[in-house]
């Protein structure tokens, strides 16, 4: 059942248009160019650090899928291609692999076919509050020999899906801080769609945890997906749903909110980054590397050349805006200069961000 | 007469297309998400009060009908859906029953069979310039066993309106404190669709009325109905009603104005408000409870249960975004963080409210 | 040949739709409705000064025309209902009848008509250059027996008018000092669709000129105007003069240029203003009274009854916006509370205008 | 082959929609009209200094062309009208020449067409890093006489160009340094259509490089130019470029980031300048004259009479403005009083420049 869900998940995020239907507002950043760059295309470096290991450049693939033998194939796909590229790579929520072994080995493929590559293992909050502890966390981890795990946010979707329990109680934090205490690898804190805000990652910080997976508004919407799901099935929620289809934080304010509230905090900048330039934009508006899933997913069923064709695409044009802002390494992106306006502007000063100061959060200064 | 002209509103009201002119600018308002909300739907508690009666969920009906048979039926739907429910309504204008008492079993019938919900009675404040005073006021309470009597005000209807004889003399407010000295139940401000502004709501404040039926612009446009009145008339004022259809304060710039200037008033956050997000947002923003009239109109005429789904799904999406915004009650509702941007922002800036203050002021610190 | 051209300017008016092309900004001013007017329709005074005489409303026509027979007529049409409605009316440029005595007739028909009502005698600025002198000014105002007589400045129409002379030299100002000494009316610095700025009102009231009829950007352009004869008459002038047809000071810049710039100044609010409800805008925006073009023409041509119900309907218009700002008179709508956003907010804030200080201007405080 | 791919961009900037695909912002500023000029058409003086020489009006043709017969027809053509005219002239990047002398006559057909007018020379900055020095810039100089050398920023171009080699490293700033204390003639430091930042014009300053073509982001798009070259091709860049479309400095931010930079500048105002308006704007806004590519080849293939009529035209535009602000000379134009609004004043406030400092800046107060 949890896999026939995954399996309609996919389907719906690959041909139903579920995303885009809000702006991820990173199109209010804009890299300042450089008409004398100062450097040469090919000494770029876009490699950077990702947790203990390096990566060729500042991307991973956010968790997706696993659970049954066609889902096992898209992530073997998505870690054959990470694993040459020297990308990272999240695999879906193990929950299914946790409660049915039969399952395990659509994740365990990950760590067979990418061997060197960053991966990050997956599980909901809302299990913390069925039961699981530091015993499935463990499991999770070592299924696929995990660099790092994930405990994803989808509150909005638990509440809009037909068969959702929305259940997100404080015992969470407490127990993720004890769970903490014993495993192995770093937790991230991971949003799926609608953003991590402010508040939430001052309270996450709170309870000692500083890596923060953002994925805000504007790329694919858990609530849409739902919405169509509630739809198939006739249910109610459905316009309600639709109503909240544009819930959430904005993934260029998601950023800003995160980096301006936990400054010392590693944050993946995701939701919506669809190319290069969004990566780009997201580093240097505070994020550390950029993720992606939706357009992963995409060309993973089309086959690996295709994929390696999009990252490579991706990767090329990250360099040409290092190139164009005379960022020569990551490090530069993340302190070259940008113009911050529109509702993006208008977001920060809202919510009390002055631009002088978070300019020099940003950089890090 | 006067029954015929009420049977004409709601006609149009139903039919032509009355509302959603302009904005309420509530979509100015983003209620921050909070990915982890520490707290399980099952217990988000919607409960509030009103005036001296509980009620499951910040929501009322607000005063639209009453006169005749059928109007009295659509009144039971109302009342009973509301007592089922445990929610707040308020009657129609009662001058009708006033002055005939042959209309007032359709007013009755409320209490009838809302036994122990708050039921809100309704008198235009030009009735008192025409004569009406404690009495008139005493027998519109009683005929209903009230909780609190409306006393509306539509100077825009009345002058686009063919008949209309706008009449606003100051002596109203003087008649309105006397009569408050002897009334038994509390008054409430209302306007009909063009919003209580802060000049308005200081005006009240210093002769002793505090609460606030907001009505702001976004919703049903009475001047859109009259609008529609005098083109069926052929009467020359349809361009200049026309003209003025946009005239108003907007609902979200109505809340903002009324809780600055009066900052212990009681708000009905009302006019447009369409749904439970709409509903949230007005309550974030500086109101106790939220309003509606024309979509109950709407349902109450397919039937009971057409209506008690709509005021459902419009708790369901209230608990949504309590939810989402990790709040229990709606004290906390109250006091989340939210977003105020594009022309919100600018309306308050330009009326010399500044964000920071305000935000202290609608979380009552 | 003047007539010619007049006729054809009048012609253009009427037909090709050549207002309108850009904003006034007046729809960035928010009059802020008053739930509760504290006055009765009834008892709302429109009456005020026009220099020495009382007119009935707050409203000019503002000068058009005169010349030929047929114009003469169209004169006729609009005095004879400013007199019977108490209005003020200006002629139009009366070099033609200065030149040429046979063309008296059609202006002298104005104060035949409205015995008692301000008329203003007008002249073009660049007959100054052009030999004009105490003697043609004298001419024109005893020809109607004129209140006050409008200096009017039409640079931008020279330019791009198939026949320009673009000639406004610094004499015009002394030579105009001069002639104000003994000219027995007061002068009224008047634009023609492109509006008075801050430097433009600052220049004159060096002189003591502080009569100021703005007529500003988007309402008769005169630029399309010329345009149109450029593209008749297959002048390469065509295409620059559409280029420029944004060109100018909207009217409500206009308007708040010349009183933040000159405070005590009596404004004549114009360019684009088309009903009741633009005229209170322009006047709690700064202005003293409304004036009126185009739209008088337009009803003037289809006879008095429709030129008469118009005046009717915007003064009835002007009536309800003072009605719902709880304007009992002129004076009391000058202090009516409005917000000030949008465009013309950031027009003013790049021209250092700040909006708490200009309230206070507008107000006269 | 280099000289083919000049025919090809010749070739795709005149008919494939190569122009405008995002704003110069030009139309975010507003000369201020003067209503009262104080000036005659007639007495408006246009001429201004280009280095050491006269020009008849402050306009420039950007470098274009050069390298074959054909090209040279076109320079041909433009250079004699420059010359008749009394403007100022660049030719195309020299490097065809320098490596082919056949091609040389292509370019001295200018300076044998123009005796008398300023000339300016090109060569591409990524030629430095290729071997060039002193001796090839003083060939290109001496090839045409030339009054200047201009060195072109291309590195968006060169990125996303099928055959580009993007290599700008900082040899090329000590390389510039040291030519230039050889080099007889100034150094223009050229952008070409993504425009000069202040991170870039305070570099150049410190290097001793004060003059400036900006060539901002709004018209000719070398990006879209390569992405055609790309689609024709089957290179997969193609939709990177298109991703990149957009990048870059709008002309409007960049002339005021380099004036604002480095305030004692000689600034060519380019890039989207398509009339006299858009010159008029480019100078008040703090250029010294302002710069036209695209819009002079597109007359240029249809013969002298045609590029003659618009420069005429634009003249008569840039004057027109002028006469509306009441600027005698275009020492008065640039102190003009401006509006700047909309995104250009978001740009500025997000770069930290304040509109009353740049105020005194661009007017060289
Ligand atoms: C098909 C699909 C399945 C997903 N499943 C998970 C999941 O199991 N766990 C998780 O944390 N996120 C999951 N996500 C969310 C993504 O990791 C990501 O946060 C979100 O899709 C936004 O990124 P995007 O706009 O690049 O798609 C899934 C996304 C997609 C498209
Ligand atoms: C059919 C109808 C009749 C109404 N009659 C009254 C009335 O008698 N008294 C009153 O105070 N408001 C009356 N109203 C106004 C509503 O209470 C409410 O203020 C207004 O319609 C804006 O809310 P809405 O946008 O939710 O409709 C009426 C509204 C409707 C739709
Ligand atoms: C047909 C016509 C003729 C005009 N002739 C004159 C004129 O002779 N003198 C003058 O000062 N203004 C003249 N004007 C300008 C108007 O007085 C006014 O300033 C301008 O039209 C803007 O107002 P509007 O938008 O209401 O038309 C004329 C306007 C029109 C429509
Ligand atoms: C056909 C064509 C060829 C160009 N070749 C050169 C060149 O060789 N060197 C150079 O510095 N700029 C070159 N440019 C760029 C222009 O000088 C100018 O910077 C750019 O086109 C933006 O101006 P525009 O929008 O007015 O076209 C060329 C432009 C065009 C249209």
């Amino acid at each position: 059942m949890i896999s026939n869900r995954k399996i309609e998940h996919v389907e719906i995020c690959l041909y139903e248009g579920v995303e885009g239907f809000t702006s991820t507002l990173l199109d209010n950043v804009v890299l300042v160019h450089k008409a004398m760059p100062e450097i040469s295309f090919n000494d770029i470096i876009t490699k950077t650090k990702f947790f203990n290991k390096d990566i060729s450049a500042p991307l991973m693939v956010t968790g997706m899928t696993g659970g049954t033998a066609d889902l096992g194939k898209i992530n073997e796909t998505i870690a054959s291609v990470v694993e040459e590229l020297g990308l990272a790579m999240g695999v879906g929520s193990q929950r299914i692999a946790i409660e049915n072994s039969s399952a395990e080995e659509s994740f365990k493929i990950v760590r067979k076919v990418a061997p060197s590559s960053p991966i990050i293992a997956n599980i909901g909050a809302p299990q913390l509050t069925k039961g699981y502890g530091v015993k499935e966390l463990e499991k999770a981890v070592s299924m696929i020999e995990a660099d790092a795990i994930a405990i994803h946010l989808n509150p909005a979707q638990e509440i809009f899906q037909p068969e959702g329990e929305p259940d997100y109680s404080k015992e969470i934090l407490e127990k993720l801080k004890d769970i903490s205490k014993s495993l192995k690898v770093p937790i991230i804190i991971k949003e799926t769609g609608t953003g991590i805000s402010m508040e939430t990652a001052i309270l996450f910080s709170k309870y000692g945890f500083k890596n923060f997976d953002v994925s805000g508004q504007g790329g694919t919407s858990w609530i849409a997906v739902e919405m169509i799901r509630d739809k198939r099935k006739g249910n109610w929620k459905e316009q309600s749903a639709s109503l909240f289809a544009d819930w959430g934080i904005p993934t260029a304010a998601s950023i800003v909110e995160t980096r301006y509230s936990v400054p010392d905090s590693f944050i993946i900048g995701s939701g919506g980054i669809r190319n290069g330039l969004d990566v780009a934009r997201a580093i240097a508006l505070g994020s550390d590397i950029g993720g992606m899933a939706s357009p992963v997913l995409k060309r993973a069923v089309e086959g690996k050349d295709s994929l390696k064709s999009f990252f490579n695409k991706t990767i090329f044009e990250l360099k040409a805006a290092m190139m164009l802002t005379g960022s020569k390494d990551i490090e530069e992106l993340k302190k070259t200069n940008i113009v911050i306006w529109k509702d993006l502007k208008d977001w920060m000063g809202s919510r009390g961000i002055s631009l002088s100061i978070y300019d020099k959060l940003r950089k890090r200064e």
